[in-house]
């Protein structure tokens, strides 16, 4: 049986009536199987207070589709379901993540979430990183004084990456926010419409995440008024904008803790963790970053409650922002045995709601994020675990330097099926609304690029297909679109090379322009579900159904065969490669190289 | 590969050198591979405030064993891991659900709790679970008048069991406390240590789940004295007693409910949720059962909260219980938007610890306890989910009318490898410490009996050697040891056949006490590892091993032929058939008929 006759459900609106229902509501939740698959029967399992409901499935035929549907309570915050299959040979459920055999545990189940969505724009938007010391310098850069702790490079220096190297955090290319607001033509042509700037607090450092105050924009950066002209820009091109912020901890040298160091009666010593004999709690046992105390009513409140809050300040203007990146998430708050984590995650949210009408809060979490982000805090997190990593493992080069990221071994390379498992595992654990608001990520400030994990232009046009196309929200760290490379995070943070073009690869910048604009112009990829076609070793086909029109999207690593589909193909939408594959109406095309490409069914 | 050489890790003391670590110690774990197995490298990968932290494990030889040691920081109060293997054509993780080839979620890692375990008694015991009104009735149980309530029966008559059949709860057998007391020496033979006896308030139904109060013991059982009785007796024998109290809900009959319901002014109005029109919070729509307000403070101190709480007064003299099983468990104190189950269930244990050296609580949940069974709560459940599902869906027959318990399909019939990925899953999901403390049921007064589940004394005696063997406490609902029958919880409460002893299923009954004698005299199967040995459709084999000396156990449900294994098989122990098998060192021999057999090994 094709994959595509698979009995399914998502959280996508075929399926479920009403993606933002409140608590009480009730909803009607669809799965959808072939009329050839002889099921007898289909029950919607809800969990209400903890204990499983059944609720018999009504069936309706629809052409070959058979759909059952069953009312579902909204009785919890977050309410978990699945479906309970009787065939006459067994029963079988259908979770988040896909078909079981077996009675397994919960922690797959359907999500729904009366827990407002990410606003429109971040589901809808193409997210761009930008790491503000390696984008662009301004014609005002030159005219700044070199601090004292700084390294200075030449733009076109190599960049320092190894951790043992002490120019790593100090070597300083000068770039800066009005070199920003001077490129924002360039991130029009990729085609995102959010800016992101990792930190653009001072700090004694050139990725600015160990902020020695939160009260300015670095002046070396050009200060508050330059981010004022971004923010402006940005949003006079109806753009958004969003600040990044460490929650977790601050640097050594940040103003709240030089003073609680220097004096136990400070009123800032109880935002850190003190013990008595002076030590304190830090990130990972690095004595230069102070873990704050996010137990302290009075930490809180200067973070992250309230508009006088840095969370509230920076909301507002001169900076504007329409949403925070926060930093290390997933350890804010939690410490041994204390866990506030959740806590703090809704302040942020209900901070930044109280002043903004539709701001974005995304926590960083580069493992498992599942239960800390379907709540009332983060809207979603930056999804390495399930997207990143899944088609890292696919499309990485053997012989690639690029380095795994927070992990001892190298990324293991895996086939197809095993990727789509993984892929449907994380989506089950996150579920379908943090999957969706979550950013699809290739390459990040803190990973190898994509560019050097597959090692060629094909490839890394495959993965960025990926990430247009895949459940989630793209989010491009600039300069992958012109074929940048780095082996690990800090040699990712090359300088953009404005005044070599000829080095570009502009075909691939080109494919980002493509795929922004596909993903833009067609709801089924932004909204739409998603139902696996066809995975063999190298080939990773899925659909993407909307009511405003479905798309077939088919990912290839390596030359491989045509293939049938019960679908009739129609207009060839994009391809990451040159040549508009002729399709018959039933058949996804032979390929002779990696490539990915979309047509509308 | 055999099933023994695969890489292994489970929480007992083989892998786990502190099995209840305090918050801050180092706890070393080891995994276990065979030698042939080419494994390059091995890391410990553990999350610390979520983040993740690899350890790299040191390797030793022992024979054909490879062991890999790393050392565990107890940074959270429950600390999750799982192994990273790596290997020259890729890389695998060991988790608490077994090996995966995937970067799955960690919903199954490893969990090392930092709280103390169940007592000695409760993880080294049986627990025989006792219906009071189908139990045994004393010389004085005659002399009580019945109630207006109740449909007097004869103890040989009937049980009326549908729903819909009001007398299902009120047919009054009349069996009492003294009825227990009299019949000690029968729990004795079946080899049980554990007395637990569903509710014993007075009730207006003859479960008394729906109990009038809680300041007394319900005279039609004999009252306060038969109680005090009773529990000397246990007591007297070496033995505990566990009570039953349902903390959800009371029956709108209780005292504190009906003075609620007459005056909003009333001070236990508070206990309660009441809506301004006078209705109120229930039990799964049934307005008989009205839920209880643990946000209420004064609900609280008066159920769960200090030595003059229900809980905390029947543990103290007069009745002097041992612990609680705790009704309803999972949904006590979640209702909606609210959820604060875990701080009743640390209530209760709380009480229980400030009044006795060593109580026991558990927590019904007939479902998923994961999350609510390893902390500082519950020490266990019963485990239907993680033991009888997959036992009775491996050896249900395909004929019984028994009716599966909370699902609206029957059990479905499922072959030994997909049974045991089942068992792995939940075992993953519970964590060690958590299944290990839970109880291992086959029937109970919610469910069918097994022998109508299995259709077969053979069988039945097959579910009764895992009930024993698998890792869990067994809870043996009484009458069960005679073969009785059940198509459902209610057809289930069958009366002791005491004066019909003829019709016992004694060879069933020797089989019991055979279980619990080789359970007590053999530490392996209290408090051993678990490594599957060999799996097929019909035969599930495994070892239980400690240092005290370990064992095998192979069960059957059909026969089948030998299986060669790499184990020395030493004296037989048991058998749930007549015949001592002929084992060859290394092969478990073949059987003409369902048994389980245990050997030393």
């Amino acid at each position: 049986m094709t994959l595509l006759h698979q009995p399914h459900h998502d959280g996508s609106p075929a399926y479920v009536d009403d993606e933002a229902p409140r608590l009480g509501d009730t909803v009607t939740v669809r799965m959808r199987s072939h009329t050839d698959d002889p099921i007898e029967d289909v029950w919607l399992r809800t969990t209400y207070d903890a204990e499983p409901v059944f609720v018999s499935a009504s069936r309706t035929t629809e052409g070959e589709t058979t759909w059952w549907a069953a009312d579902l309570l909204v009785h919890n915050p977050v309410t978990h379901y699945r479906f309970l299959i009787a065939r006459a040979d067994g029963q079988q459920w259908l979770a988040g993540n896909g078909l079981v055999d077996l009675d397994v545990p919960d922690a797959a189940d359907f999500k729904l979430t009366s827990y407002d969505p990410a606003p429109d724009w971040a589901r809808d938007g193409v997210v761009y990183q930008i790491f503000p010391d390696r984008f662009a310098r301004s014609a005002s850069a030159d005219e700044r004084p070199i601090p004292g702790w700084a390294v200075p490079a030449e733009w076109t220096d190599t960049v320092a990456f190894e951790g043992s190297d002490p120019r790593t955090p100090l070597q300083f290319f000068g770039g800066d926010l009005d070199g920003i607001t001077d490129h924002l033509d360039h991130v029009e042509r990729v085609g995102a419409d959010i800016v992101y700037t990792t930190p653009v607090f001072p700090g004694e450092s050139n990725h600015r995440y160990n902020a020695t105050t939160f009260a300015e924009v670095d002046p070396l950066l050009g200060g508050d008024a330059a981010y004022e002209r971004l923010s402006q820009a940005v949003h006079e091109r109806g753009w958004r904008i969003l600040g990044d912020l460490t929650t977790n901890h601050t640097g050594d040298t940040h103003e709240w803790f030089r003073a609680a160091a220097a004096d136990p009666q400070a009123t800032t010593r109880t935002y850190y963790y003190f013990n008595h004999d002076g030590t304190y709690a830090n990130w990972m046992g690095h004595g230069t970053l102070p873990k704050v105390n996010h137990g302290d009513p009075d930490l809180r409140a200067a973070m992250v409650e309230g508009p006088d809050s840095i969370v509230g300040r920076w909301l507002q203007p001169p900076y504007d922002v329409d949403g925070w990146r926060i930093d290390v998430a997933n350890m804010t708050g939690r410490l041994g045995p204390l866990d506030v984590a959740h806590e703090v995650a809704r302040a942020v949210r209900r901070t930044a709601a109280s002043l903004r009408e539709d701001p974005l809060v995304i926590g960083e979490h580069n493992h498992d994020a599942s239960g800390d982000v379907d709540g009332d805090g983060w809207h979603g997190t930056m999804n390495y675990s399930g997207f990143s990593w899944p088609v890292w493992s696919w499309l990485r080069s053997a012989s690639t330097p690029a380095r795994a990221f927070g992990r001892p071994l190298q990324v293991p390379r895996r086939n197809g099926p095993a990727v789509v498992d993984t892929i449907r595992a994380w989506q089950g654990a996150l579920g379908w609304q943090a999957t969706t608001s979550s950013w699809n990520v290739l390459s990040s400030h803190d990973s190898a690029r994509i560019r050097t994990m597959v090692g060629s232009p094909a490839l890394h046009r495959v993965a960025a297909g990926l990430q247009f196309t895949m459940p989630g929200v793209p989010m491009l760290f600039a300069g992958d679109e012109l074929g940048l490379e780095g082996v690990n995070g800090e040699d990712s943070r090359r300088p953009m090379p404005w005044s070599s073009s000829d080095e570009w690869d502009t075909a691939t910048l080109e494919v980002y322009a493509a795929l922004s604009s596909v993903r833009r112009s067609h709801a089924a990829l932004r909204r739409g579900g998603q139902r696996w076609a066809y995975v063999d070793d190298d080939t990773i086909a899925f659909v993407r159904e909307h009511a405003l029109g479905s798309v077939l999207v088919v990912a290839r690593r390596a030359a491989g065969p045509s293939f049938a589909l019960p679908l009739t193909l129609g207009t060839h939408l994009l391809g990451t490669e040159p040549g508009s594959p002729e399709a018959d109406s039933g058949v996804a095309p032979a390929s002779d190289s990696p490539r990915l490409d979309i047509w509308s069914v």
